[in-house]
């Protein structure tokens, strides 16, 4: 049911095809009196961004994005921010041959199933497009949070894998390669698969990994919401997204609760960090830290048998501009998403404080 | 905020404490004209229950739920179904010994952070107690949904890994064991696993796989409300669960996207579904899999140092009657939890059918 | 859908049929550390039950309320509180009479239609018993709210209506007779209307007029949550309630600008308060009043005709004991809704203060 | 929380601030599939625009409607319809006196208390500039409700008040004069009454009545989210509405029993309709009729003392272009809010209906 709105206190709707005129948003909820740094919010648009580097899609976007109201003198009014992003670089004609058809792994059929009728411009509203309005609304979220900061990077490109604990790693390093992970030696050889794959004309999947760090305790809510299940859906709904692990993750299901449980301090922090800063989906103060898998992009540029809307096999072959791996640019989105959860349940811990 | 609900249309409350009077819920949605079998809800009852079998916690709890509301004759009348299982064994004494102290690894010290108060009397609201009337909702749920099949099973305890495909087994064997494997082989060596970590006072994890079969394309919602994302929230909810996974899953992130596709069949249905019966957040009618990573019970009867509210360390023990391993107890919770999830996007679904 | 929930941050989720076992609720955001005064719920639970006085319905029902969670030695915890109040007074007998009969001006019909199935003993779930759940909630929110003051009265019996405004009544009297009116000259002759009206079988209407003090400005949502439109919902989701005014109300649409313009003190309050202490939706912490209308009862004790599921015409004739004029006991209730309505703006409130 | 949004299936949220850019909202959950008349939508907003004739304000407003999404060749997709409507005669210059200034029975105090900073061109957020945005959705709402007829009019201008009933008027005659009244020798009087008051630079209230028909029996939700409860709120949430009364509404509260029954026809319909066509908060398929009372525009033309934020006393004097009677033009608005209500029931309904 209109489930295209996200969070409760700081509340994201958002709306837009790929090939419409233009995608935007209203975020709801945000608190009044917060100066808006209006660069920062540019530079997570750029991250996102197409063509920002050799290893993405080369799509030129300029993605600027319009602010229509809730901000008055570069300051938050408490009123709904409407948003706006044109579609500058709508190649329908790049299009026309899949009209009918249904491109394997793509929503196309499944969108049909369910409306029975759909923007057939390329992705429409599966298109991953829609998420730039989710970076603009994660972006200002981010400035919401005074102290918490949230970084993610590229953990994993196919089977090369960075097995280094974020605890050992620079994240000022992050956006020092365009593959944005913090290990050079690693981002190197990520660099390196990517443009292989890609002179393929195929694609590889790979992990995000994000880190939240100042947290306070007492965020999140028993039983059904709680903070890490709130993450778990933020990430899962971000396209090719397969798989969310947060603390010991899968590994955790391995071990023995003897090696597993976090021993305290005497000041209530914990010695090791297997809960991955949650305990019963509320925070404990201690770093919250999880893996997102995405699979590889759907669209190759390689010849691949298909049906369409009749049933009819036939033979397609993507054309266009296409990431060969969207880790990469799915960073800042991960981020943004990890910013409306942490501004979302921020704004639900203040009406629960003691001193009334 | 008000965290105690899940589901939209189908949605069910719940309340109560670890060692209150009473748990109960209230489920507000479900539809009129549905005749109900009572027995079907309390075998599902009885497979998530303690004292089942050998391998799991010799707790003794009838767990016999009353209805008062929403069933008339037998029939659901379309009002809320309010129902309530009493505490019956509550050994508020076993937990004195932890009045002020903070367990490694549970939510006492969450709780107490959040809320400045807490029932210390056990897990209290934290406690998996509250499962029970997850499983009696979804209990409901499951005749609801017609047609839709919802299987679970352990797929792993430990190392000890069930390799099969989900297709290879039959589901008929998932009860013919007390782990609730379906190859009697792998649910021996596991059993023998739990049996050798039980003597020893330690707790092990696992991982239960859920297969939902028959089930209708068009249900589930863009853009974050999609089908796999409230299912992973569903899981993430359920008490130990350190991650989850959907087809390909975190192995989708390591492939090549010329592997990963899944070729359309002339009538809509794919040749392989590493997609696990989503795409673009929308069912589109093939099987839809996942799997659910449980940590180690943080509960072992080792002795252990921790703190207390004080900040002082402290020893203890664990004592009363705990599960060595959670998952085989965990499977109708995951069963219950994707019944709820189904029978919400199905009503759902059904404004949408263009049929005015 | 699922409209049996009340609220978003101090939630009320109720239960119950007017001849089930019992009915009952959740509250769900209750914020933790609140010491209950059990004492004054059940005064309020004692002003709305039947058999309180000779003017309303003799039937007997002790509604003694079980809370099974959420309370921890007297105090809130923070977790979901729920209660039970069973029905001790289920005279199905006194109903088996109009089993498949449609009363006149009841909901016997349209739950039939909505539904195809209802428990037909009674009201069901569109009986009043059901507010008994929204005095015990509104009595813990009362609890919460510590400065602002809820007070309601009967204002108006039929066409005796109490002209004074409220600024000039002593509140204290409100509970000195049996039909709630703080004027004893206006109260007598109430009284004395219910008795006539009551000796004919017949019934009668009425409205409460409800008061609410010390309320701090910014209460409130723009644009479609406005403080107003969320007690208007909440009034006229009372039973019988047929309109909602709040401060001029209908008067106002019969006056000029010139006169209806509530001029400021220097000190932000108002020389008069035709607005009712709201602008823009928002409090602005001058005292916000509110009419309610309530319909005369529709079961009468005299013969009607009226059809049964058959559509055929049969004689019926309201039997057991029914209250001759709703509106005495219905004053508990409207304070019930305002109270809930002002908690959840209350606890909304909080997230929105400047100090971080 | 986030209070810009209306509507659970049908979900319209809006933005924009009277002196932003720009207006506008997203629909989200129209269902796919609804061939959209968009001369239909611009009439609506031409019956709510101003400058339309002389008994409304003479600014000038173009209030065109940009459509980004959700629609595809003209026929809606189901995914949400993201639209603008920009805002052409911001004439800040007419405001800047009245920057620091508290305008009575205005929103600017309580804005100014609630957020601590606000846009002070005109009325902001707090403007009936965004029920434009209602009236767009509630026009595609319309379309939705094939069956459905909503038709609002003018029944009162202060004193001047239409005795006759919906019944014997004829609704083709409310757009026969500007002040929306289907009664010539009544409109003509209300005009001349409009035009008088507007002379003296004063302002005046009125009512609108609207009536429902051909609503099937079923729609509305037990119990907190009674039809005519929903229909309450939003009316309430118009600006200057000061009450809302269904059915015999405040005249009902004086009736007996006995003459307020609506007996039943051996159809199921009823000989009498003071219920207003809801029973228990359901539709019985009679018409539905409420009255929804405005006061008078609070910005006159006339001198007055206010204060300013710094509490000092000013004197100021509306200037600029406003309406001297608001309910004209409050027409179209009650009749979108009438049909968002009827489309997220008529969903809602769908998932009820025993054919699964």
């Amino acid at each position: 049911m209109a489930g295209n709105s996200f969070g409760k206190l700081f509340k994201l709707t958002t709306f837009g095809e790929s090939h419409g005129t233009a995608i935007g948003g209203i975020i709801d909820g945000c608190p009044a009196g917060i100066k808006l740094d209006f660069d920062a919010i540019k530079n997570d648009m750029n991250r996102r961004k197409p063509g920002q580097s050799k290893i993405v899609t080369q799509r030129k976007e300029p993605d600027s994005v319009d602010f229509f109201s809730g901000i008055f003198e570069g300051i938050t009014t408490g009123t709904p921010i409407g948003f706006v992003i044109n579609n500058t670089n709508q190649k329908s004609k790049d299009y026309s041959h899949i009209k009918d058809v249904y491109r394997p792994s793509h929503a196309d059929y499944t969108y049909d199933k369910k409306y029975g009728v759909r923007d057939y411009r390329g992705g429409g509203r599966s298109s991953a497009r829609e998420t730039a309005c989710r970076v603009v609304a994660g972006a200002i979220a981010k400035q919401m949070l005074n102290h918490i900061k949230i970084n993610a990077y590229t953990s994993a490109v196919g089977a090369i894998q960075l097995e280094t604990s974020y605890e050992d790693l620079d994240f000022n390093l992050i956006e020092s390669n365009p593959v944005r992970c913090p290990d050079s030696a690693a981002a190197k050889a990520m660099i390196e698969r990517i443009a292989e794959v890609k002179k393929k004309g195929d694609t590889i999947g790979g992990v995000v990994t994000c880190v939240i760090q100042n947290v306070p305790p007492g965020l999140g809510e028993p039983v059904f919401d709680k903070l890490h299940a709130e993450l778990g859906k933020a990430m899962l709904s971000i396209n090719a997204v397969k798989g969310f692990e947060y603390g010991s993750g899968f590994k955790g299901a391995q071990m023995l609760g003897s090696d597993h449980n976090d021993r305290f301090n005497k000041d209530g922090s914990t010695q090791t960090n297997l809960s991955g800063g949650v305990q019963g989906g509320i925070s404990n103060g201690m770093d919250i830290y999880f893996n997102v898998a995405f699979k590889p992009v759907a669209t190759t540029l390689q010849k691949q048998e298909t049906i369409n809307a009749s049933g009819e096999v036939v033979e397609m072959q993507g054309k266009g501009r296409h990431d060969p791996c969207v880790v990469p640019r799915a960073v800042p989105i991960v981020e943004a998403m990890a910013a409306l959860v942490m501004a979302d349940f921020t704004l639900l811990r203040r009406q629960e404080t003691k001193d009334w």
